[in-house]
Formats: structure tokens, sequence, C-alpha cells
């Protein structure tokens, strides 16, 4: 896609004008906002969107985060697609089919409004990929030194089916640990460009919209006990917040769990485990046993599962503990960890 | 309410850690922010909440406001009491009932504990006198200086009813505006503490919650064209919006427009005009001229309407112009500003 270059303005930075209310505000919603999302709820410029839901029943899925990703565009995305990728990701693992986003923005003075542009074109895109639409917003203008460029928070609301009821707390013994493909990318790609290049050819960030890879694993096994996007605090996380909320322990074997030799050689040069490293395209399905073998050959059918693996199996010794069995069969303790490895990775 | 005192921890301030989805996460969440909002959606800790609507009849309100007020505490509330209220009055005005709420919170590491205690305790009453939940939220830490304390972004979704269309594209010459009390209380509250006490007894920002005054408004006025809160940019700039959504003149009178004496003390003292300075707690509401009078005896019936006053009509003259009539009898034009008379002030 080559987008068009922004109309030049008397402003090409951020002003605390801008988040004013008044008049600057309304340029920037005019001329840089209202363009790049243009649909009729958004452009009604109401304090609300109003919805209409696509049917009656079923429940409401509501989600939010922050983003404050640094730096703010890195190799395979930028803040914006990350903060649309996050909110869908967190409705879609949830059984939730995504409609509607909102996305509030916290401005540093002095941000160059074509950085701007280009972060809501990509929020743009984004949604149109994943076809939900961004209804409302907002804009707040902090004074220089008080913010770092752009925070984005992106709320999302999506539709979920009567019968659909998944949560961190079904997983049984017994059960098999799903995992949609390589761990770690997202939050190697990121520091990577912190710490100066690592690879010859830049890592991507894997951020990717999970809603058809979701839906495709609860139509193949409508019995699947959860789902989790392994985001901040990655895989080694979302394992202990599920063995902790289900009461059981979970066993992973190191072989099985999928790596980019890019993620393999960083996490060894720079001392990281891997499955601490976030990601941002990838889902962990936890699954009845005999479903299993089913659901990873759907998954793997699918664009964003094609190196799906089962990882690990859900047991009844050592509850509200996640275990790693080493390729030379030592199994130790997967803790969360206390201190923060990767600062602002999302 | 006594507040109890917070159980000591190791950790007085925010730590990057606290942000990094592990154990300091957890103990966060654990043990300021639950205890807070304790509400069995919330509790699940689950990616997404998951909500059963009331009705199915109807459409769904959906808005997002992100808020940097400063400074955090002031007289007659704090940054997260005003994010409930900001948010709820947003859904209040379009006729929704408020239903729930999330809350994403950027801070700044470094961040007292303790001011984010009372902030969510604080936030947490707001919401029970709202009656709405605070059903799923996220926390982001950012590095000294690349925040400041506390950032809160709140979004809400909310019920309308299917007989409700307001909007501010709505407004038809004759109508009569109406304002639900006092202009510029929540502007010059926050200004008085950011410039040293202005006053003896210091004045109260007006935050809160607009629900059973903008639906006393329908009940008694179903055909109301449209209600808005006056926040940031203050009345001049809600009515701008509206006169050029609608197409129509908005024709204000200076001598109607209902001032606390410490307002327009300060407005003088300070050069401010105080249509442009925001309010927390009040609505304007666009009425049919025949049901004026019954809306605002309505309004006035109610607490937080009690000083309620027809400020203007709109007019078929100068269409997309607001202009006020002052005391002695001249008119002039008020425009959108176009810099910014207090940043931060929401």
């Amino acid at each position: 896609m080559t987008s068009c270059p922004l109309p030049r303005s008397r402003y090409e930075k951020i002003l605390l004008g801008h988040g004013s209310g008044g008049k600057l505000s309304a340029d920037l919603l005019q001329r840089i906002i209202l363009p790049a999302f243009e649909n009729p709820t958004l452009n009604g410029l109401e304090d609300q969107a109003i919805l209409k839901l696509p049917v009656s029943k079923g429940r409401l899925a509501f989600t939010t985060d922050s983003f404050v990703v640094k730096p703010i565009f890195f190799p395979g995305g930028d803040i914006g697609k990350l903060a649309v990728h996050g909110t869908i990701n967190d409705l879609a693992v949830g059984g939730a089919k995504p409609l509607f986003l909102s996305a509030a923005f916290i401005l540093e003075e002095g941000f160059a409004i074509d950085d701007l542009d280009r972060i809501v074109k990509s929020m743009s895109l984004a949604c149109k990929e994943a076809h939900v639409e961004l209804v409302t917003g907002d804009t707040k203008v902090v004074d220089r030194g008080k913010g770092d460029q752009i925070f984005i928070t992106t709320s999302g609301v999506g539709w979920v089916p009567e019968t659909c009821s998944l949560s961190i707390a079904n997983a049984q013994p017994g059960d098999h640990v799903l995992v949609s493909g390589t761990v770690g990318d997202h939050g190697i790609a990121i520091l990577s460009v912190r710490e100066g290049t690592l690879f010859e050819t830049p890592l991507q960030s894997d951020t990717a919209p999970l809603t058809s890879l979701a839906q495709l694993i609860l139509e193949v096994c409508p019995e699947t006990r959860c789902m989790r996007d392994p985001t901040r605090g990655g895989v080694a996380s979302t394992l202990n917040e599920l063995a902790i909320a289900s009461n059981v322990g979970v066993k992973i074997q190191e072989a099985a769990v999928p790596l980019k030799n890019e993620v393999k050689a960083a996490c060894e040069m720079l001392g990281l485990d891997p499955l601490y490293v976030a990601n941002e395209g990838k889902l962990i399905a936890v699954v009845p046993s005999r479903d299993s073998e089913k659901v990873l050959a759907a998954m793997r059918n699918s664009p964003l599962g094609a190196q799906s693996m089962k990882i690990g199996e859900i047991v009844e010794d050592h509850p509200k503990r996640v275990t790693i069995q080493s390729r030379m069969g030592a199994e130790r303790i997967v803790t969360l960890l206390t201190g923060e490895q990767l600062p602002r990775i999302c």
C-alpha cells in the first residue's frame, strides 16, 4: 500500500492545544483520525457510539489494554497495529467474535503528526483485515517530558455464543496443551531493535489477529477448555495463571516448544528464557486429549497455525505449578517471574 | 467511609516489574486492584469480561476516555473518580443506562502504591454509587520520567432503548438550550490547586454521575434532541459542535448562565471566559420549546440539577455559529478556542 502524503498544515508536531477540545482538537480529528477510520458511527462525533448488535442471543465480551511499547515502530508492526491486535485477541481467545473497538490516545507535546498519521493508518488497516470497526475514541495531550511520544489504550466489544464457556479455571488432568506456533518472536523482535541489530535479517514481530484461528479451534472442538494469548510474561506466565486458576499441574516438554533459530540464538546470547518472552500472534489452547490430534491438524492447516505443536499436558501432580522437562530429561519448575525481563514490550 | 490501612508490603512504590505480567503484577492485582472492585467477573481474571445484557432489545452504547488530570487529587475528587464519572456521563448523555466499565492504568515507575490504593478505592465507590461494575482492566508501567504518576483510561458499555435517538445533529430552530447548573466549577477547582489557593474555602470540582438526571430528562421529554456533558472545552465548545453538526445557530444569554461567585471572581482575576472552562457533573440538554418549562422544573427537583437554567435558544440565523448576548445587550461570537486554556484539566 502506498500511503498518500499528508496534506501540509501549519502544525507538524503535537501541541498542547491538540488536546484542548477546541479548534486544534477538531483539526486533528478531521485531518488525521477520521479519514483513517472513516465509518458513519465514528464520523457522527457523538460522545459515545451507539451500536446494533448482530443477534440478540449470546453474551457480550468486553476487554481493554494499554500499549506503551518502545520503540513505537518495529519490524513487523507498530504500536497502533499492536493495540488493535492485542485487544482483538483478548476477545477472540474468549470465544468472542470481535465487533467494535475504541482507541484512546495519550500524546506527548512535540510528537510528530506524521508519525501519528502513520500509526492511525496502520490501525485502520489492522481493523479492516480483522473485520472490526473502530467506533469511538479520545485524544489527550500531556506536556513534553510527561509522556513518551504516544500511548494507546484500546478497548473492544465482541459477541459470544450462548453455548461457549471457556475459562482458565476449566483445565482438567489429562488435557493437552497446544501452542499455535513459534514462541518469543515479538519480544525478541522488540529487543533486537533496542539493542541494535542482533540479526542480519531483522526478526519480525508475530503481531496478528487470532480470530479465525480461535474460531476454527472452537468449531473443531467445542469442548475446548480455554484459550489464551501468551503476550506479556510469555507462555510461562499464561500457564502459571492457568495452573493456579484450575488448581492443576502443567507439564511442558522443552523439545516440543517451537522456536525460531534467531529467537533461540538471541535468548542464549542474552540469557533469556524464551518461555517468558512476549508473543502477539500466538495462542495456547487446552483441549481434551481425545480431540488433541484433530485440533492440531486443523490449526496446522490455518495460515497462523502452521507450526502448531502439542507442548505439554495437564497433570494431577504438583497443582498450581508448571514444570518443564529438558531435552536431557531433567524436570524443573517454571515460576512466575518476580521482576521485569523486558519492560515496555507491549 | 474510613478506609482500613493498607497491609504493609515490601513495595511502597511502583516498580517496572509491576507491569511485567509476572509475580509483581499478580501481587498488585491481588493486593490493591481486586479488593477494591470485588466482583465475580473481574475476579475471574480472564483476558476479557463475558457479560449478560439485561434485555435483548435495544442497542449498545460504547465510549472511552483517557484521564491525565494534574494534580491527581483535587478538591471534590481525584483522577479515579473523574475517570469513572467521565465515562459514565458520556454513556448517560447518549440516553444509555451505563452497565460496565473497564479501566487501564499507565503507572510511572516510582508512583506511591498508597496513592494508587486511594485512587482505586475512590473509583470503586464511584462505581457503586452509579450502579456500574468495573469488570475488566489492565496495568502497564513506564520508566521514571516517561509518564506522570498515573494516567487512567476508562471505557464503558451501556444499553440504549430502541426508541431513543439523541444526536448533536438533531437541534432545530426554536429549541431551548438548558444547562443543569453552575458552569466552570471543575476547571477552576483544578486551577485553584495549581495556582495556590485562590479562595478561602476551596472550590470543589463538580464531578458527579449524570445518569439519573439524564434519564429523568428523557422521561419528561422523550423528544429531547440531544444531551452533552460540557467537559474539556466547556459549554462554548459543546455548543459549537452542536451548531456545526445540526447546521443551526445557537444564541446564549450571558445573564442566564449560572456561575458560582468564586468561579466568576477567578475568571475575572485570570482573564478566563467561564464558557470555556471544563465541567464534570453538568449536562446541556436541547429540548423543543413546548417542553422546556416542564423539563426545567423536573431538573430543578433533581439533586444534581437544582440550579438548572435555560441559557439560550437554537436559531436559524448564523448557522454553525454560537453567539452570546451580554448583560448590556451587545452580541458577540463565541468561537472554538484554538489554543489550550487549561492543559490537563481531565
